[in-house]
């Protein structure tokens, strides 16, 4: 793995350092985890690796995998100390996507019957090509990845 | 890891066996990654382990790492593919929290400015006590998880 990069700007990089409190359910060596001041639910809680990546598609897979492996004890927790009946696990890419802090995090969110969250689910259907098209969009981006990736090593 | 449980009745266990179709866009030997036929915005992906566990809490450690592993090349690959400007990743856990499969899934999401998704982000605050107390439960939960771990390691 690349060494840790760090934005000195960054308040995730100044929580992952100690820098800034907060309040801390679970470190690692990689990644720490903590309360959101402002919750969506009581013990909404935040992933975060120490190292500075915006965004998930720049995480290396490596941190990525193990930011992975501690969701489901980070799950478990947060579910059973505040009785959720449920749980939402949402990273946010991108300002258009929700994202108000550049440094990739996931949210732990509790989740009760009648709560304040509502969260639309506006579904919508391919017609006609459009999903095998769409579909091979995407493995095309998938193989052009790992053929550069292959000639990188080469 | 404990072979891959299956579940006869279960949507996506028919979908990762390729007993129903599906518009596949990566496959590894423990998940697939393939369009859901009701996209939020075109490109909406799901990875799917192929084990049955209904919610993210119940994953083996190793399955969700390596389903965590996959998501940085799969949100490259759509966000390319559809010329998004970010992406939500979501796991919905339990009917409360927006669940209709009870199959462990991640949702990968393209975002585009003045897209038909809205989903509001209530923030809440604690007051007094409240956080510190919140904290100490969650950590309680983590710890006495350990210990039950090792114990029935010992």
């Amino acid at each position: 793995m690349a060494p840790p990069t760090h934005d000195p700007h960054c308040i995730f990089c100044k929580i992952a350092r100690g820098e800034l409190p907060s309040a801390r359910v679970l470190e690692t060596a990689e990644a720490v985890a903590f309360l959101d001041i402002n919750p969506l639910n009581p013990g909404h809680t935040l992933l975060v690796p120490r190292a500075h990546h915006a965004h998930l598609g720049e995480l290396p897979e490596e941190l990525a995998a193990h930011a992975g492996s501690l969701l489901p004890r980070l799950c478990r927790a947060v579910k059973a100390a505040t009785g959720a009946q449920g749980l939402n696990v949402l990273i946010n890419n991108g300002r258009v996507a929700g994202q108000t802090i550049e440094h990739c995090h996931w949210h732990i969110i509790p989740r009760f019957a009648n709560d304040p969250i509502h969260w639309p689910w506006p579904q919508g259907h391919y017609s006609g090509n459009e999903l095998s098209q769409m579909r091979s969009r995407i493995e095309s981006e998938l193989e052009s990845a790992i053929r550069a990736s292959s000639e990188a090593r080469s």
